[in-house]
């Protein structure tokens, strides 16, 4: 490519709403242009990387033999109502209708139609297992929609839907899709991590989260240096620690005035934060049959003071799926007492207490009296109090927490989400009454599983990964241009433009995706828009170099230039495009 | 690719629904499946060529100088409106409200989008030319969708826009377009052609549209065998014919009782239909200045009996751009008689007589009597009637007609719109004010031209032309696959399955894009398939011509296979997909 039949718009500074800096850097290297909110135009520049992104990404799918196909952005509101994720979706789906009146959906996903094509095509388990894939077009009403590409409205996602006759076809698969990912993610040259993720609300039986590593990402993933073993926050079991040591002090119930929060009992008592017990009150109301209000019931979660709650765990405990945090009304009629300083001893209503398991196995600890402005200090299980209830994981791990393979303790960095794969089960297959017939020719449902890849975001979380003062610097996988050639005076310098030529039509023919600034920019200027682009090889060719039968190299990451013999370039550039 | 990781879903009946052969063909094919009216699935078949498609008219652009990038599909009402267009589209423009009410239309083409990036990139015409395209999803709510992917209402569209400093240079980037297209139709392998059109609504100055060439195109083509001229059937200018000749016969008012129709009174008076005029009642109706209807005038329109109306034309009268036909009521007033009867002479009221060229060199023409039940023979202009007030031309051209360029007669074929190239001017930059700094550094709007191709529709337009009664005849440039390898016994036979994996390798190392049927098929019903699909290259893999060192050819257009030896088989495909 010539610069000068491309289209490169940098800018200095970037726009006020640009947060993050892979949404700074994208504006100023002129990969995207706001429409709307969270709707971008992909700019050339931009678009040159999205593809690259969607090459690496269908090459992988292909290979483990996943099939492409395409399928609408507007699809028939009918097939969602079959699944109920019409209703169940709210706002994130943008809902249209047409000239008739009829309603649809622009896809967010599409597990409902890629059933509905396969309920009609799929007959015999002799067609299983299947796996088709598009890389399309998604839209996401999201409620405030930011950081640019990383969380836009519309984007572009790949996503992939195996079908299989058993569950452990369905698993197979699966295993197939999480290497392709690994492969994907490694050939990106990012630095990432596959996290065991909960399954939420779709249900199914696993669920693995790909992220990209980056100090900016919004979620903390866990993991062991010590073992394979890795989880988001969310999925990350704490176990319990120690065992329950023996009381060694006195019950005393202690003034802790306007002291209603741990951090604050533990400075007033000068003691260590993890001796206090922080105490959640939560209710959970019965739906009545006739559909109104029925009997409400009131549990006590009980959290190490430095410890913070995880609210997927506690969805897990036995009763507790359909809780809500109690109101400040319920609290003083269970409790007697104002939020604050409450606790397990001596509560005025029944109430289930659920201990967190760290909580289970403390001594000598402190929590609130009942009392406003009281607690008690030197509480212990069994003799101040009865044992909990219930005890359960939680809370969310923290640094130094065991391992829960037993080989090591926990520690946590910070990631961002660009691919999720997802064993689905049967949840849509028996809503849509998607079977097949098995080889007694009796019908069963199909098991699924899905697999998405943020294509666009990868953009974003790249960037996050890998930037300095000066740009971006894109991994040479995704890079818009594998090398930039720099000639300093290009309508200068016959000597300069015949070698420039030469050399970009033998990098072109070398296979390398290399585009020449034959813009005439001064030095400088050329310099930094490149910088800023991050591209990761540039090769300047200046008039003293050639005479000298050197051009300098210099990649992106690299401090200062080294010159080349001009008949190396080639091959230099090639392992290094290939490194 | 071999068959068996492949998705192939063929169908001995096509849906009742699918009318035209392109349609029943893609659908029997398993290229699409429907999703809902006008929207469907594009199967992995399908897909394939869709993609080939893609690839020959993004090289050609890029070639070209244009440069790709990606709008958004939904977009904000807000650009829509300063063109006037979020009204003046009506129902065909998808409108859609995101969760904070605010409107997008989901792209139907993106003159406002490339504008309002435009604007805001261009200061200067140091950067101009410029070519922006994408190919990307559109959906139009059309009213009756129906044909497939000919009439859909979600298809995907290459749309590129150029942008100049003058019309000079806006005319020579048309020009680059219109070369540009005539290599994607070449390339594409149909035939095709390219006419002059009407400019329509949008205005500008100039426009061609890019013909596939079948018998079942819903256009109507003109075009003159001995010149280059070639128009479409709104555009194609009818001349003068031939010169009046002088009055030969007598002014007979004659009953012509229930003949209403010219082909009735020809029938009854036993002459040819090109001696009878055609009358047509037209109203203009100034619009008060307070919006009110105001005055109305009327127009008689004169058609040769055997000749087509041409509305577009009569449009462009002067006084007729807002007409209507006259209603029943205000024929009754003006004529003093009922419609069919209608003719020059002798009208009650004052009206405007606008004969087309042919029309006003008739002589002893039949007319309406301005009576019901009767008609004049015999009459002449001049003599029985005043000349014409307007002369001008209203009528379709015919098959003999002389060519507008004067080098010969007119012909006519069918065609399917695939391609429309487009002088805007300044219509679009006007109304978004888009402009730039001239040497002078004086603003001056920017010269647009726009230009489609319908990526999905070339599929229905390429079939419409090649199939037979076993199915699809894809040009090789656009076939899903460029040859199929049909073993006999691939799972029975080691030297069947030997031969044909290295003649599978063989192929693919040759760059051949080749599937092996690995199914396990019948021959008849594995044949079946591939002539349906319509892969245009065979080779049968059998053990008893590999015994004697041939394998068998056929092209899907001949009727009987040709043996090749087998160590040139590649070379000869090769040669084959080249041609």
């Amino acid at each position: 490519m010539r610069a000068s039949r491309f289209f490169i718009s940098t800018l200095k500074e970037a726009p006020s709403d640009a947060e993050i800096v892979s949404h700074q850097l994208m504006m100023r290297a002129g990969m995207i242009k706001r429409l709307g909110s969270g709707i971008y135009t992909y700019m050339p520049m931009g678009l040159k990387v999205i593809r690259k992104v969607e090459a690496i990404v269908r090459e992988e799918m292909n290979n483990a033999a996943a099939i492409e196909l395409l399928m609408p952005l507007v699809q028939p509101a009918e097939l969602w109502q079959e699944t109920g994720r019409w209703d169940k979706m709210g706002a994130e789906l943008m809902r249209v209708k047409d000239r008739h009146g009829r309603e649809f959906a622009i896809q967010p996903t599409s597990e409902e139609v890629i059933t509905d094509v396969v309920r009609s095509e799929i007959k015999s388990y002799k067609q299983l297992p299947l796996n088709f894939y598009h890389i399309q077009t998604k839209f996401r009403d999201e409620r405030r929609p930011r950081f640019g590409l990383m969380r836009g409205r519309e984007f572009t996602m790949k996503d992939a839907y195996s079908f299989d006759r058993d569950l452990a076809g369905m698993q197979q698969s699966y295993k197939v899709m999480f290497d392709a990912y690994t492969r994907i993610f490694t050939r990106f040259g990012l630095k990432f991590r596959a996290v065991a993720a909960d399954n939420g609300a779709i249900g199914g039986t696993g669920s693995h989260e790909f992220h990209v590593i980056a100090s900016t990402g919004e979620d903390a993933l866990v993991y062991c240096p010590d073992s394979d073993y890795a989880a988001n926050m969310e999925a990350a079991e704490a176990l319990a620690t120690g065992t329950r040591p023996a009381p060694g002090a006195a019950l005393v119930k202690t003034s802790t005035p306007k002291a209603a929060k741990c951090e604050d009992v533990a400075k007033l008592l000068g003691t260590a934060l993890s001796n206090t017990i922080k105490t959640l009150a939560l209710t959970v109301e019965q739906q009545g049959e006739d559909g109104t209000a029925g009997k409400k019931q009131y549990f006590m979660l009980l959290l190490r003071g430095d410890h913070e709650l995880n609210e997927i765990k506690v969805g897990k405990v036995p009763g507790l799926a359909n809780h809500r945090f109690s109101t400040e009304a319920e609290i003083l009629e269970v409790y007697g007492c104002i939020p604050g300083y409450l606790g397990p001893i001596g509560t005025k209503a029944p109430v289930t207490v659920v201990a967190d398991r760290t909580v289970a196995n403390m001594a000598d600890f402190i929590t609130g009296a009942n009392e406003a402005d009281f607690h008690y200090t030197g509480a212990n299980w069994g003799r101040d109090v009865a044992e909990p209830a219930i005890v359960a994981d939680l809370r969310n791990v923290v640094e130094g927490d065991p391992s829960p393979d037993g080989k090591g303790v926990l520690a946590i960095e910070r990631g961002i989400e660009v691919g999720h794969v997802f064993q689905l089960g049967t949840a849509y297959s028996e809503s849509m009454k998607a079977t097949f017939l098995d080889e007694n020719g009796k019908a069963a449902p199909l098991q699924m599983g899905c697999y998405g890849i943020g294509v666009t975001r990868i953009l974003g979380a790249a960037i996050e990964q890998n930037f300095d003062e000066k740009g971006i610097i894109w991994p040479t996988s995704l890079a818009p241009f594998e090398l930039v050639l720099c000639p300093m005076g290009y309508d200068r310098s016959e000597l300069v433009k015949e070698e420039t030529d030469k050399l970009y039509a033998a990098a072109q023919a070398a296979g390398i995706d290399v585009i020449v600034d034959d813009r005439g920019l001064r030095p400088g200027a050329m310099f930094a828009d490149w910088e800023l682009i991050g591209v990761p090889h540039r090769v300047v060719i200046g008039e003293r170099g050639l005479k000298e039968g050197n051009l300098e190299y210099q990649g992106r990451r690299d401090t200062e230039a080294t010159p080349v013999p001009l008949a190396e370039v080639v091959d230099f550039i090639k392992g290094k495009v290939q490194q």
